[in-house]
């Protein structure tokens, strides 16, 4: 058990709080002799990392990641490989600036974990949320870039597909969309429509909740275990474990609730090689194990609780006041969760990979007569 | 790591196939000296029972516990107790009909784990289903039973909130309606009208999903953990291995994706001896840990796969045929996910009530000045 | 974390207590689709079975095994085969003669956990010894003949090697006469000395210990992980946790605090495919890893606490008294360890190998140019 | 599973290698709100530090630690205290020389784990040994610093006390000496006889194993748990898992062998407050459970392999050569072997207490009517 550790085989655990010196992850059972690609570690950050839209907080973090262990090069390996061993990789706090936050320090923000630390520990880094701060997730966002280089053949995409009320339209749907707007999101229809939306929002000292679709297409199947382990039970604990999320769905979702039996079974039809689906409902996933279909899930992030528009509160000795959380924050917190999203889905995938490998022998199906 | 167990400190493991000679259940980290009530357990099972109604699968299964070890009775102890050693509980399977099931050796049953075990295998105990089948779900429910006994004070109830596109009207909810109808439901009048579009649907061949409500009440500010710990995580992970399940969401959750800050956040007053909050859309977990609020949880669960209407499916050797599931099966799995659903809440919650008792040595919360 | 599990990915789960109605196993994670041989586990189980001599205890139990799950077989498989999910053995309890036992009641056992029992839970199921009892050692047994199947290619065996201060010579070491004598003892004339000493003891109403050899024959290398997953650590663990041990060495052992470095070093020389060891101090791991020579293991088992001699001690209540264990017990507890020490061998191995196939993708030594 | 953690509740993980640029271990579960004494944890690691006599090793490395997360200060905390939260330690390498190791890029050194790890990895670090140097150690000791602030009121010393074939006379045993001499012997004379010998060994360029013993005072009873999660399992598999060691004990371990029945049960009588025992064969521990008594562990320590004797050995292609390991080796190991023995029982007594607690909600034992 560890509270701060996710993963069995391929198992990261990561640490730091919003105002201390660095955070970090470390990341155990890692396959030797792969080539280990820093820059993408550094790129995933760099997608994660805030101030770099006016929808994102301000605070300027440079989010330089820094390899301690766990890789090795000499004139024989032709850059960097992985050894077998804990890669550590470290990522300093820079832009702290914790005046900011000494109002807190005396009063519970609404919507933070501020009151259940407190509750929980009877002591609490109120700088910035301490350890319970979004800046965490630039340490998963490390691993699920380690855990992509586990992955080939895997590709791994999210996409923003709904801000508030306001959901895209599948029909525009085009993953090359995604890099292209400030959103994340593979309708440019939509994301146009969202800044405005936003930037309103944002003037006005309020926020907004958001849905995330994470995509892993290339998933053999066979991965995932019965019961206790399946796939989408991972996967439901992984997203939950990301800040400000309060709901996951695989393939239909809740939309399930509501097929009838002969709507929602996904037919099969023989292939060449091997069978497929006619449609997807499944979300990739039957039984806790992944049918070879795209592994679809999403997830819903509530809005930003840190913001302008002054709540009512309680000092931590229990007095009544009220509080504006200044600071400098997201409007949509939900914008920066799509890399999130994908970090997840790579780090459990790569588990699962490693644990099926184990188990069976293989790295995929049993396979039919191919 | 162990794909059929669950839990860290109250850790269980389940075992058995559908059409296999018992099935049972390991429960281990139960804390010592607690009465331990069989009957207890065998009322959650026989409200998981299938056969009770028209509405739920007609096998005849008297699911009849029976505890191996872990519980010790002398004159002393006046009744069962407790020993802090693995509490082992087994059912044994009577009404298997394994002949119902030959047709699907050959055959792969849209919406069910056939294929994906087949894949990640090489075999399959077919018969029913073998361990993918829902009658697994007897032996969570046992475990459920023990831990409830491990949680006193905290009270765990569950509603059926919808049937197919047929939700509850939550102004009529009372949980004291939940045993007096088929469907576990809060709300007496939806029930009534479910009953007439449940029946049609049975008698169709086709069938549909639902969603369930889990609510615990009682449950101190402070249990759970940050980030991979969460409370929210480990109930998301809970939930989404049941079988059929899709979807999990905690309190507020994919709505949470319309509301605005301002509207989210749930704001805090002070009460006489602590703090409490004016609404409750963070599902009584903020940060991952329990801020005293009741813990409300929900989760959509699949129409039911095995349905009498022909379906288009594959061979085990990949050519096109047709399936009818004979077999005996509910119109709506979603039904008897109740018990399930109550019993996976409990787990979650003792395991940690002893993580939060283990690490901080307290029961509850560190308290105000009470 | 589970008190009552051994392993990761190769996990199994034992429950029951000597006097309640059965005690059992679950092993989890177990390779699917593998020869599963029921009369071998029985086999394994007879060998550590009670009875057999006047050496051991008189109990009668036939510890006959049932499997109730994971195990599957149809006209197409050949026998029965494995199946990837849990496998349930039971073994019922027969002969249990409660009686017996009612003084320990009420006094603690010198050399036994009665009393740590009973600090630790505050309660404590005191027929026969109850979850402390080393009927548990039937479990293992039963778990390492699952793990044996998994295991192609490595032979695992064990010997007594030294009763009391008699140790064997080694130049008498002869495998085949193992199960030639009551003692599991590879030295012929050893035994032979060996049944006047024990029978004299016995007859006495005293008891001795013991230290047994185990030995894995055809290790790949490559198996164990750095650090904390040492293959010598898990071995360690594994012994260590048989009842009545008290101390466990690889190789060498504690012999090697007397050596130099320069006799200690096991000194290498080319191979025809791959180098191989001069001498095997280190006992087949380097590192924590195997390194492709036998796997040696000893471990100290204490003698038998119950004995007919009467033992100072105190009541339940804290005044002293005398006890005499009547009962029916070993006089030396460490010959029946001989088949207990081979399954914790064979069940840390199957662990080990899952582990490593997991990691690296292959099931043994990255290999020289084969 | 993760190769590079330790424990359950009280759980570390570390990470580095000899020649990177820095080591260190993340703590996870410490308890909240204790004070958090850094230069204790400095002062531990001063004693294990290379360099601090002609004994150990030369290699000039301050190991001076820093923490970065999981510790707080604020004026009302008065001073650092825990937060609940990961505790990040980091330890930067300076003095690392890696030209030293050009030759054993190529070649293999008996005793060391070069070979197993190119074995299983197919790739090693082959810089000062790389994960597999005792350069870890140093994150182990630096928790065990950790660990002795969660354990108020035990006490955890150790004492060199074997050196090659030379044991100390327990007659002169005294902890006040361990401090007094370069061999952390609680034996003046001893130590005395010790400084010529290794002096010359360490010249002729030999080296030698040694003995250990680990002694925990104040270790209530209660602490531990039944079969695989035995206090002494724990223990047996932290000591193994350190460099070197092949060979663990408890109480008195291998000698229990030798002793009948009726000399090794520890007798117990009536105390004023609870029983005690005449004598401590068990080491403190019954049926894996502390009785009370001073927990004693013993290990052995290897002849260090580096040594500046030539061996034979093979090259990575499987040659037959000659090695001689230059570098800056300790002539004993097994000296700097003291702290670390400590550190890794503090770090299971840890653990240890929070498990207890979690399941049973008592710090110590249910006691007597005190």
């Amino acid at each position: 058990m560890s509270h701060n550790s996710f993963g069995h085989m391929f198992r990261f655990t990561t640490w730091g709080e919003s105002h201390g010196p660095a955070l970090g992850v470390v990341v155990d059972g890692c396959p030797p002799d792969l080539p280990f690609d820093l820059a993408l570690v550094q790129r995933e950050l760099d997608r994660r990392r805030p101030g770099q839209s006016k929808y994102t907080t301000q605070r300027k973090e440079p989010d330089q990641v820094k390899v301690l262990s766990g890789v090795f090069e000499d004139d024989r390996t032709d850059g960097l490989r992985t050894t077998g061993t804990p890669i550590s990789l470290i990522i300093e706090n820079v832009d702290q600036r914790s005046k900011d936050y000494s109002e807190i320090r005396d009063k519970y923000r609404p919507g933070h974990a501020d009151y259940t630390y407190d509750q929980k520990y009877g002591i609490r880094d109120y700088r910035g949320g301490g350890r319970s701060s979004a800046r965490e997730t630039a340490a998963r966002v490390a691993a699920g870039a380690v855990a992509r280089q586990v992955l080939s053949g895997v590709t791994i995409r999210a996409s923003l597909v709904q801000v508030g009320p306001h959901k895209i339209d599948y029909a525009n749907f085009d993953w090359d969309q995604v890099d292209q707007n400030d959103f994340f999101c593979a309708d440019a229809k939509a994301a146009e429509q969202w800044a405005p939306y936003l930037d309103g929002l944002r003037k006005s000292g309020n926020s907004v909740g958001a849905v995330i679709e994470v995509v892993a297409e290339g998933v053999p199947a066979g991965w995932g275990a019965p019961i206790y382990g399946k796939l989408s039970a991972d996967l439901a604990s992984a997203m939950m474990s990301i800040n400000a999320v309060k709901a996951v769905e695989i393939g239909a979702g809740f939309e399930a609730a509501s097929l009838t039996g002969v709507e929602n079974a996904d037919e099969m039809r023989a292939g060449q090689l091997a069978p497929y689906f006619k449609s997807n409902n499944a979300g990739g996933i039957l039984g806790g194990i992944s049918n070879g279909d795209p592994v679809v899930c999403r997830f819903a992030v509530k809005p930003t609780s840190s913001i302008l528009t002054p709540r009512e509160t309680v000092t931590t000795d229990n007095r009544n006041t009220d509080i504006v959380t200044k600071g400098r924050h997201d409007p949509c917190v939900g914008i920066r969760a799509v890399p999130i999203g994908e970090a997840m889905m790579a780090c459990v995938l790569a588990d699962h990979f490693l644990r099926h490998r184990g188990q069976t022998g293989r790295d995929g199906p049993t396979g039919f007569e191919v």
